[in-house]
């Protein structure tokens, strides 16, 4: 089924027209936009131009941002704009978005008035946003025709819809009443009105609300699309599962990146270039090299204590490392189900609580385990001192790193720039301060 | 819109019971379930009890597993009965699995015989297949029917199934030959027959294929449903484009917890006992205690250089824990991307030059950074030490966490396990034997 590279190459190397136009209506847009991809635009551009025009735009659909302009760069203006007036509402408007000033302007004239109205309008909507992912392409009815009436105009309408599986009740200002599904308006009576039919309290989302909150909407009430409405409750347009599967996706990954210090890579790591890998990690890990600086003055602040008991070292790494792991572990669960909705800023303290009750468990059996190799390696005196540090190692770890993802929330930061290796580091100095201050005090040190 | 705990105590308190049931009918069953799941499941059953029957069964459908057991064990037999024979056959099967022995032979002689086997098929697959999320309840029909006669067998049979927006054409021995959509029969001549209407190749999955596999294929192909097919071609259900969105949820959580140490959290944080949050998180921890060691014999092998320089300790922590901070992001990228198919892992080598590349430059960038706190702080000897360490542990690390999910996936295990932790105990102990190997070398030290 899947189109390969192999294959699309055979294709351009000629053979009679006819049979490529036959492979290209058989593949699923998905998959010959994969393939196309992989070629230069130019090439891209030749094995597509043979493909009918509404295939064309599906498939221009499935091409992703980066390649759709480069592609919009080598393709004739004239059949550019074509494309563009077959492509769904929500997708042309993104091309748009990312088409230069000058594209744009040899663009625009060849497009209907209509068209290059609606690209404007969702084209103005912030990054983000419900408005900025929503399409116009949605199936609208009075509230006074009839089922028999209503369906003829779905069936007209069909083609030029992203769904007509459910039609949206608009009075005349286009306030938003109700929805209607198409298999309700098929086991209606004939003669009963879209008003009757349509449920009433059909869920919403404001166009300048957050595209995240969309999705979660979507995935919460199983629906196929949701209405997005403007500050007077009039429909402005919908948005389908499909863009919201591609949003909770978009967010994961987001929030993956930021736990691992990766910051703002909008690209595909496949694709992403040197400098932009580059300009995405570099932040974080010079923030840190700054915030280790503390560990460091820590241990320089306790030079005499660690050069009279050089054996005090050995267990340095296991004893920092493991307040950072237990704290990494504790941030990853908050900031996952922060993200998903799973617990809510406001429930902190119930958490807590419950931290610190596994924090004290995990604690001790790591004392436990520590204490055997202290007592091996340097006798009992050192494996209290370990083991007692291990314990408040732990549970202060814990306690950080459950604590820091509400913090930053509370002053309106992303929960999950509370990154595992933040976290470790903050632990880490803590760490080196607990350690040495109970050394100092059992080994009556300096 | 969002009924919550104070209106629902309200509720309960009494009133009249017709008002409660219209205020049951009104709400979206989601959001009724989150209310109930608040609730003693003695309690919630007072109140569900109320509602029409049709109703139970979509409300039951959202409570999620944990507490849908809970709530059976209260409801009185006939009435489970009753409410199962109403649920998505999907959802009865997932709430069978969940039922001890005990309810389960209370519960199965209440059903009809059909309803009996269709949820021992369903129930008899593995978690983690596709057939273990798919749903039974899907519209067939076969390939010589008219447009006419088939919307006539969708409307009848419409109450029932899943979708018949999307039906699946099947011929007598149910093998799959394509799928047709209801917005073609619709407006296709009523005399023309499924057979010319339908969608030839229309993408399936196998029964026993990963369930992440196929909510990856209805995410690719932006389709409503992916029809599922045993090894012989014939359809046995359906998974709808919800449940695909619940699985990536779920993957999406399973591998951010893998990264971050967590392991089998087979449930909410928000209502995770103790015990279960304990054993999630003690094995990893344990692993990397013992890890650490490595970090720490490295450290007591390097004893006599560190107590000549002990200025050198000030610098452990911020060169190990860049290596470490590094690596993190490199394997935070590779797991991300792996698991979202951005790269396969055939792309090691191509992945790998330019992880070389970004991290020559990463390694630069930071050992300028310290070389001007070395100077200040230990000398331009010193300063020549942890620059030259700082470029080889920073270029190392990164190369450990690029790799070490494709290592991982090499040996069939999941590349999250490249746990951010993981990679970081492993740079550690790299770490200190590059910064301790250059000092002894650069100062001449024994």
């Amino acid at each position: 089924m899947n189109l390969n590279i192999d294959q699309l190459a055979l294709l351009l190397a000629g053979g009679p027209r006819e049979d490529i136009v036959i492979r290209l209506a058989a593949e699923h847009p998905a998959d010959l936009a994969a393939a196309l991809r992989m070629l230069e635009p130019a090439q891209a551009w030749g094995v597509l131009k043979q493909a009918e025009r509404r295939r064309q735009a599906e498939v221009f659909g499935y091409l992703g941002r980066e390649y759709q302009t480069r592609l919009a760069t080598v393709t004739p203006r004239a059949e550019l704009a074509a494309i563009v007036m077959d492509m769904p509402a929500d997708e042309r408007a993104d091309l748009y978005k990312e088409l230069s000033d000058e594209q744009r302007e040899a663009l625009m004239p060849a497009l209907a008035q209509a068209e290059r109205e609606d690209i404007r309008q969702l084209a103005s909507y912030d990054e983000g946003t419900a408005g900025a992912i929503m399409t116009s392409d949605y199936a609208a009815l009075p509230p006074d025709l009839t089922a028999t009436e209503a369906l003829t105009v779905l069936r007209r309408e069909a083609p030029d819809k992203e769904t007509i599986y459910r039609a949206y009740v608009i009075d005349a200002d286009r306030t938003l009443l109700g929805s209607v599904r198409l298999q309700d308006l098929i086991t209606a009576p004939a003669q009963a009105r879209v008003a009757d039919v349509m449920q009433r309290n059909t869920h919403a989302i404001g166009v300048e609300d957050d595209v995240e909150a969309a999705a979660r909407k979507i995935a919460r009430y199983d629906v196929l699309a949701l209405p997005v409405v403007d500050a007077d409750a009039r429909l402005v347009g919908i948005i389908t599962h499909d863009d919201a599967l591609d949003v909770m996706e978009a967010e994961a990954t987001d929030d993956f990146h930021r736990v691992g210090t990766i910051t703002n890579l909008e690209s595909s790591v496949a694709t992403a270039t040197i400098p932009k890998l580059y300009r995405a990690r570099i932040a974080w890990l010079m923030l840190l090299v700054f915030g280790n600086i503390f560990s460091g003055a820590g241990i320089a602040h306790f030079e005499d204590t660690i050069a009279a008991h050089l054996a005090l070292m050995f267990f340095l790494p296991i004893l920092i490392a493991s307040g950072g792991n237990a704290g990494s572990q504790s941030a990853t669960l908050m900031v996952r189900a922060l993200a998903t909705g799973d617990i809510a800023v406001s429930d902190w303290a119930r958490v807590l609580g419950r931290e610190f009750a596994v924090a004290i468990l995990l604690g001790l059996s790591m004392a436990c385990a520590i204490a055997v190799i202290g007592v091996f390696r340097g006798g009992p005196e050192i494996a209290m001192v370990i083991s007692l540090s291990m314990v408040l190692i732990v549970i202060v770890g814990s306690l950080i790193g459950m604590m820091l993802p509400f913090v930053l929330s509370r002053f309106g930061l992303d929960p999950a720039t509370a990154s595992t290796p933040l976290v470790t580091s903050i632990a880490d100095a803590t760490g080196v301060l607990i350690y040495f201050s109970i050394a100092r005090a059992i080994l009556a040190m300096p």
